[in-house]
C-alpha cells in the first residue's frame, strides 16, 4: 500500500470555468487576497514563529489586533477567539457554560453539529419544532414553550441555540424575540451565524445574542476549517477561562487553535467581507428572482416566503418524474448539470435539492436557469 | 477600526532564503506538490463537494483510501482518523476512553497540551518527573511508581501518555517498557508522537502503543492546523463511536474534522513523507554532528547523549554573559542571527534555546555554526 501513493498527488478539484452553486462553497470562495496569502503561509505552523504564548498574542503577523481590536468591533461583542469551525465553538459554549445533564433549547431547523456538540458535552436537546412544508417555519413563541416543556419534566435548560439562518432552508427567525424570551427566562442564547456573519450585516447585540458563532470556510471566505465565536465579558470568563494546570492557556481552547494558515486567510479576505455585507440586500433581491425563475420551471421554493437568504431549498415533482425513466435514473440531472460545468446539487438528487446563489453573477444563474430549462424540456416526463 | 483593514492583505512571512530553525517549523515545511495542492483545494469547505456524509468515506479526492488503508498501515493500526491536530487527537482519546475524575499518567517532559487536554476532559494528571539537568530523563520505570502511587491515593488510572519524543529536549523514552508496564497494569497507552509519526520510522504496533498521535503541521509537511489519530477497532469503537442523535456521525469527531484544504496538503506530502522516515538515520548523525559543532562553541546540548532526534536543548553560558552588557541585552542573539537571516529561536533567550535540524542541508547549518561563532567571537563577555 505504502508503495503506490503517486495517486496522492496533482490531484485535482473540477474544471475551470465552472459554476459551483453548493451551498456549502460559495462564502468560502477565497479572495485574491487571502490566494496570495495561504502560499505566504502554507507551511505547517507558519503563523507560530512569533508566538508569545497565544495565536490571539502575536503582534506579528496582526493576529492581536484583528482578534481583539477588529473583530469585536464586527461581530459587537467585547471579545472573540478564533476555533477550528462554528461546530467546534458551540460545543466550547455549550461545554463551558452548561453542566453535564442540562438541556439546551434549539431551533429544530438547527444543523447536525449542535445535537453533535451537546451530546458530546453531556446535554440534552430539547427542539422548538420547524413547521410544516413549505415554510419549515420556526416560530420563536416556540422557545418559550421549549424552555417551559423541558422545565417540566424537571430539566434544567443551561443554553438556547437559534440557528440564523438554518442549513436547510435559509429561513430567518426573528432573533429579537428568540432572545426576549431567553432574556426573560434567564437562558443564554447563542446563535449560530454559519450562514449570516461574513455575508449579512449581523451582530452580537443587533441580534440579542449572548454568544455568536460564525464560519470562516462557510461565510467568511476562508480556507477551512476556521471559525470564530464572540461573547461578552462575563461570558468569556467562563468559555475562554484558563487553565488551572497550565496557567497563562485558554482550556476550552486547548491552548491555540488555529495554528497555521487558514487565520491569514481570513485576515486578508476580512476587507472584502466587510465590504460585501453591505452589498446583502443586493443578494437577497438577486436570490429571489433567481427563485422566482425557477419557479416558472417548475421548482418550488420551500422556506421562508419573501426569501430572505441565498441559501435556498427546491422541490421539484418534474424532475423526479423525469429521473424515473431517464438514463442514470436519479443521477441524470447531476450529469445533465455536470454536462454544461454546473456543480454543487448533490448526486442523486432531483426531487429536492439545495443550492445558492450567493456572489454568483446573473449571467451565471441565467446560464443556471437556462440548464435546468433546457434540461426539463428535452426529457420526457414519466 | 471597520474603515482601516487593508494591514491585513498581502502580509508577508519573511526574508526568501532564510534558515529557519525552529523546531515547530521544520517537519512542517510543505513539499512543491503541497503546495500545488493547496492552491487548488484553497476555497473553504472544497474537500465536500462529493462528500457522502463523512469525511473519511469521500473517495473524490481519495481520502477514503487515503485515511481508511494508507495510514493505518503506516501507522501500524486498524483504524486512523484525521483530527484537528495532536492536541485535539489526545482530548479525543482521553474524552473517550476515561471517565471524569479518573487519572492520566504522563512524563514530566509532555507538552503542556497533554495537561490541557486532560484537564479539559475532567481528568487528574500524576507525572512520571523528569530527573535533573543535563539529561532530562524520564526512567520507563517510572510509570509503574506513578501508576502505584496514584493507585496508593485511591485514584483511577484511566489512561497513560508518553510523548515520544518529548518536544523540549527531543528525548526518546523506551516505548516497549512503558508499553509492557501498562499492558501489566491494564492502562491504555496513548504515545504522542507529534515530532515522530512522519519524521521517524514509527508505527503503535512497533512502539506498543494502544492510540498513536500524529501531527500534521509539526512533523508531515502538511499546513495545519492537522493531525491523525490512530487505534485499535477494539478503542475505536469507543473514540470513533457514532452518536446517539446523529446516528451516521461520529461523535468526537463533531461529524468530521479537516473539512479543507489541510487535508490535501497531507495527502500530497505523503509520498514523500513516507521516504523521508527511511532517511531518518541520517538526520540523527547529522544533529549528532552539529551538536558537537554546537558544543565547542560553548553551547552545550541537553537531553539525551547520544542524542536521538534533530531536536535539540541547548544552554550557554557564553550567550547569556554576552547579553548583560550587548547593545539590546537579551535579544541580541535573536538580532544578530536575524542580521544573518537565521530564524527560529525566540526572541529574548540566550541562556538556553531549542532548534532543530530537521531536513536542513549541512551547508545551511554550516552557515548556522558560523553564525554562532562570529557572535561568540565579535562581543565581550561581561
Amino acid at each position: 500500500m505504502l508503495d503506490n501513493l503517486d495517486k496522492f498527488k496533482c490531484l485535482k478539484r473540477g474544471p475551470s470555468g465552472a459554476i459551483n452553486i453548493d451551498p456549502l462553497q460559495r462564502g468560502g470562495v477565497l479572495t485574491p487576497e487571502a490566494r496570495e496569502a495561504i502560499l505566504e503561509w502554507a507551511d505547517g505552523y507558519s503563523v507560530c514563529d512569533f508566538c508569545t504564548g497565544s495565536l490571539e498574542s502575536i503582534d506579528s503577523p496582526p493576529i492581536r489586533e484583528f482578534v481583539q481590536d477588529v473583530l469585536p468591533e464586527f461581530l459587537e461583542t467585547d471579545q472573540v477567539r478564533i476555533t477550528h469551525g462554528a461546530r467546534e465553538g458551540i460545543f466550547a459554549a455549550m461545554h463551558a457554560l452548561c453542566e453535564r445533564g442540562e438541556t439546551v433549547v434549539a431551533d429544530g431547523n438547527a444543523h447536525y453539529t449542535t445535537l453533535l456538540a451537546a451530546e458530546l458535552a453531556g446535554l440534552k436537546v430539547e427542539p422548538v419544532p420547524a413547521g410544516q412544508e413549505p415554510h419549515y417555519r420556526v416560530d420563536p413563541q416556540g422557545y418559550e414553550e421549549a424552555i417551559e416543556r423541558a422545565r417540566g419534566k424537571g430539566e434544567v435548560v443551561g443554553m438556547a441555540v437559534l440557528t440564523y439562518p438554518d442549513g436547510n432552508y435559509g429561513n430567518l427567525v426573528d432573533p429579537r424575540t428568540v432572545s426576549e424570551i431567553c432574556r426573560r427566562e434567564g437562558v443564554p442564547l447563542i446563535i449560530n451565524g454559519a450562514y449570516s456573519v461574513g455575508r449579512m450585516a449581523v451582530g452580537a447585540k443587533s441580534l440579542g445574542a449572548d454568544v455568536i458563532i460564525g464560519s470562516g470556510h462557510k461565510s467568511m471566505a476562508s480556507s477551512g476549517p476556521i471559525g470564530v465565536i464572540g461573547t461578552s465579558d462575563e461570558l468569556a470568563a467562563m468559555i475562554f477561562r484558563r487553565s488551572q494546570l497550565v496557567p497563562h492557556k485558554e482550556l476550552e481552547m486547548l491552548g491555540c487553535t488555529l495554528r497555521g494558515a487558514g487565520i491569514l486567510t481570513m485576515m486578508a479576505s476580512f476587507p472584502a467581507v466587510v465590504e460585501r455585507t453591505k452589498l446583502w440586500d443586493e443578494e437577497v433581491e438577486k436570490a429571489r428572482w433567481f427563485a422566482g425563475e425557477m419557479g416558472k420551471l417548475g421548482m418550488d421554493l420551500q422556506g421562508d416566503r419573501p426569501h430572505g437568504h441565498d441559501l435556498m431549498f427546491f422541490k421539484s415533482e418534474i424532475l423526479y418524474e423525469i429521473s424515473k425513466t431517464a438514463k442514470k435514473g436519479r443521477y441524470f440531472l447531476y450529469r445533465e448539470l455536470k454536462k454544461r460545468k454546473i456543480f454543487g446539487i448533490k448526486p442523486g438528487l432531483t426531487r429536492q435539492f439545495k443550492l445558492s446563489s450567493y456572489l454568483l453573477p446573473r449571467d451565471d444563474l441565467k446560464m443556471v436557469l437556462s440548464a435546468f430549462e433546457e434540461i426539463v424540456s428535452h426529457h420526457p416526463k414519466a
